[in-house]
């Protein structure tokens, strides 16, 4: 070998190791529920056609410099569910649907990634915009053979000694998974040291007076979920709050870096309920939450790796229905989600002992566009009216239930009727089989080059970060 | 700056370099028509499926080092047709729906990569499995504002001068876009210089005789298509050999390299059909032509890039329509496509004065095992009963539409059938605008590494080769 070639050779590995070598202090996990490549492309879209641009405006991570994508499928099952898809994420496993970070037997735990960067010394924050003790977020902190067991799902929380939890709140704090009476979750949170905080203002109190945060809605108000993007008022807690409370958090006093995982957790709900308009505005939702993480990277771009990606998609969407050209501008028109369009016929229809069908039509025309902006043909309002019939003149109950809702059926037949005009399709009220999408930036991103499977996620990260998972 | 630094820096910058300025001999570009994603996980669940293996057989190119994806939309509508997305990936330029390399108002032309690579000397190869002057072949050789002007689109192949052609035939070869009879195009292109090759037993006799090829199939047989893989019989033309075929004509006597781009034109039609199990086909039979490809690459690998794409998906498939465990499997008892099984209850309708419903019921039993093998409601069989009485009984016709066939509706009511209880959603017989996928190995497939627009496919492969395309 000539000289020239070894030194050559030699820098040229020299190089190679140090690049491998380094390793991101600050990991961002993000993960949109239900979210799948459609579900982006048709967010984009949308956002151009606001603008009357037969275009895309791209979301923040679909500008990511890697992007790829993921099988779903679970161990048991074609289609998976939050719990399996959650797990594979976390521990680069697959399970059975609805067991958290075990084997399908449910008597082997497996270790989450959050756990070997707990082991490594990093700080450690899960949230969500649904509750905290749900399966994807618990994919992270619990082992559990059943989703369901949120009581135990709960101590999973205590026993892990994460720094930063948020999300709506937990559904079965003092009830366990045999719903017998428990020891309230709360003063248990108390005990191991975590500070409760119900709402931004009260986090602001108590950021400085511990290490140990769990950050909540505001007391009083819905422990299932944060509300809907689309339906949101300025003092709700919001998905960008809770990330940007995380990253304070977890950076504050803090030389051994972070891993947080961040959910948009109802991008699931809204295409489970197959509400296009809110299942879009969770993905800008979502898509806020992002940019918290991307201005962080910003600032540390040389420490940072930020990862997107979904468990699953929801509801098989489709991007056209028919004709080339797309009418998703129409779906703007909504105002609220199906399921506050729900409550609103609810309250007309309590609110006196007759209501007119052009009353109803004039509400739903106000928070859909049906009839005024829309086009509703004559056996459509037909349709309509035969439900307004049913529900408000013989009283009897007309709902339709989704995972997540149980809705007003008029609420859920003029939302199809809006999809429908919007070029949007669905095949079910459930999840799909399709890909996962991966979007990657920062440190080691380069990783997410090909196609995978969804269990290969974390196994990379491992890689990437030297964090242990489980082998 | 210290002289290990320098010299360090020197032999990186140089490292660099060299890396850059290699570029691909030999180029495959490979199209799946109406390929969107999904088409692909279905196709990698369904391989899976037939071994009750709940998991995925990837396809040779789903294994791919590099993955991502790309907007699909036109110019001029948010869901393209196969023109403006053909012009996309040949041209590097968005433009109207039905425009083959051109400006959306047909005045100035686009130069296609295909050209760039004639220019710099290496052999050019245009094959399908569809007619040679479909609108995603002849994206690449012919420049018209009008994709439905195939006898113009044959004159361009002509003025191209490209090397190798191969496809079903050209659909309109003697009668001009104004419907006016036209000097045939098959002495014009023996007279430019090519040899034409009715199917593999005359290309072989002909391969040695001329540097310049068409090959089509047999005399006699269809001139619009390939059969549909699930259709063919072994006399067949399949696209494999089409594939084979011209690498070695490409490759012969040639150290200049070559591009060629491969269509796997008939999973947008079966696709269009709504037809899951022939779409299932064609995506083996595309994949078995980019196992050629892949062989090629294997034995020159530092000189071949190999990219996989699509124009669009087609029909908003979706994998999964409510349930959780997917059952694809039954898909695999569908045994023709639902154009021959049209011709079959056409020939049965023929073939006597009284045909009964059980005669038909074999019928369809026998070509997608419903009844004996997959459960067919009351309700269910009454729908078919009912197409059964007017177009058997009544001697009414009743036919289904789609793009590319007209097919008997209780073909398309029997494979619709299949469909839902094989797990597949459809949501509509057209395009969708999703994201199409892209797979890349070989030298500069590294480029492929983000979300990014049709149109940056040919240009990072201009980029990559340093072949010219439209500016």
């Amino acid at each position: 070998m000539k000289k020239t070639v070894l030194i050559f050779s030699l820098l040229v590995a020299l190089a190679h190791g140090v690049f491998a070598q380094q390793k991101p202090k600050y990991i961002f996990f993000m993960i949109g529920d239900g979210m799948g490549l459609n579900q982006i492309n048709l967010t984009e879209v949308f956002l151009a056609a606001q603008e009357d641009r037969n275009t895309v405006f791209p979301l923040i991570f679909s500008t990511f410099p890697h992007a790829t994508f993921a099988t779903s499928y679970s161990l048991s099952h074609g289609v998976t569910d939050s719990a399996a898809g959650g797990t594979a994420l976390a521990v680069g496993k697959k399970t059975k649907n609805g067991v958290l970070a075990m084997d399908s037997t449910g008597t082997i735990s497996y270790k989450s990634i959050a756990y070997g960067a707990k082991e490594a010394g990093m700080k450690v924050g899960i949230t969500t915009s649904v509750s905290i003790d749900h399966a994807t977020p618990a994919s992270f902190y619990a082992k559990q053979p059943n989703r369901g067991r949120y009581y135990e799902i709960g101590l999973d929380l205590i026993a892990s000694n994460f720094d930063f939890f948020a999300g709506s709140g937990f559904l079965s704090p003092d009830k366990n998974s045999e719903k017998k009476s428990a020891p309230s979750l709360f003063p248990k949170f108390k005990e191991a040291g975590y500070k409760l905080a119900y709402g931004l203002t009260e986090y602001q109190a108590l950021k400085d007076k511990s290490e140990k945060i769990i950050l909540m809605n505001v007391k009083g108000s819905d422990n299932e979920a944060l509300k809907y993007a689309i339906d949101q008022q300025p003092e709700d807690l919001t998905l960008e709050q809770i990330t940007e409370s995380a990253i304070e958090s977890l950076s504050k006093d803090n030389d051994k870096g972070f891993f947080l995982m961040v959910e948009g957790g109802k991008i699931d709900w809204a295409a489970h309920a197959n509400d296009a308009t809110t299942t879009i505005r969770e993905m800008l939702d979502f898509n806020k939450a992002v940019k918290r993480a991307y201005e962080f990277y910003k600032q540390h771009p040389d420490e940072t790796l930020i990862i997107v990606t979904a468990d699953h998609e929801t509801g098989g969407i489709a991007i056209g229905n028919g004709g080339s050209r797309l009418q998703t501008k129409l779906l703007a028109n909504q105002r609220v989600s199906q399921g506050e369009l729900s409550k609103r016929i609810a309250d007309l229809r309590q609110s006196k002992k007759e209501v007119s069908w052009s009353e109803v039509k004039g509400l739903l025309d106000e928070n859909t566009g049906l009839f005024s902006k829309i086009q509703v043909s004559q056996a459509e309002e037909d349709e309509l009216m035969a439900i307004y019939q049913k529900s408000f003149v013989a009283h009897e109950e007309e709902t339709a239930k989704s995972l997540y809702a149980t809705d007003d059926k008029l609420a859920s037949e003029a939302i199809k009727l809006l999809n429908k005009a919007g070029s949007i399709s669905w095949a079910s009220g459930n999840h799909s089989a399709a890909y996962i999408p991966i979007f990657a930036v920062g440190v080691g991103a380069e990783q997410f080059s090909h196609k995978m499977e969804n269990t290969d996620i974390p196994k990379k990260l491992s890689t990437i970060t030297g964090l242990q998972i489980e082998k």
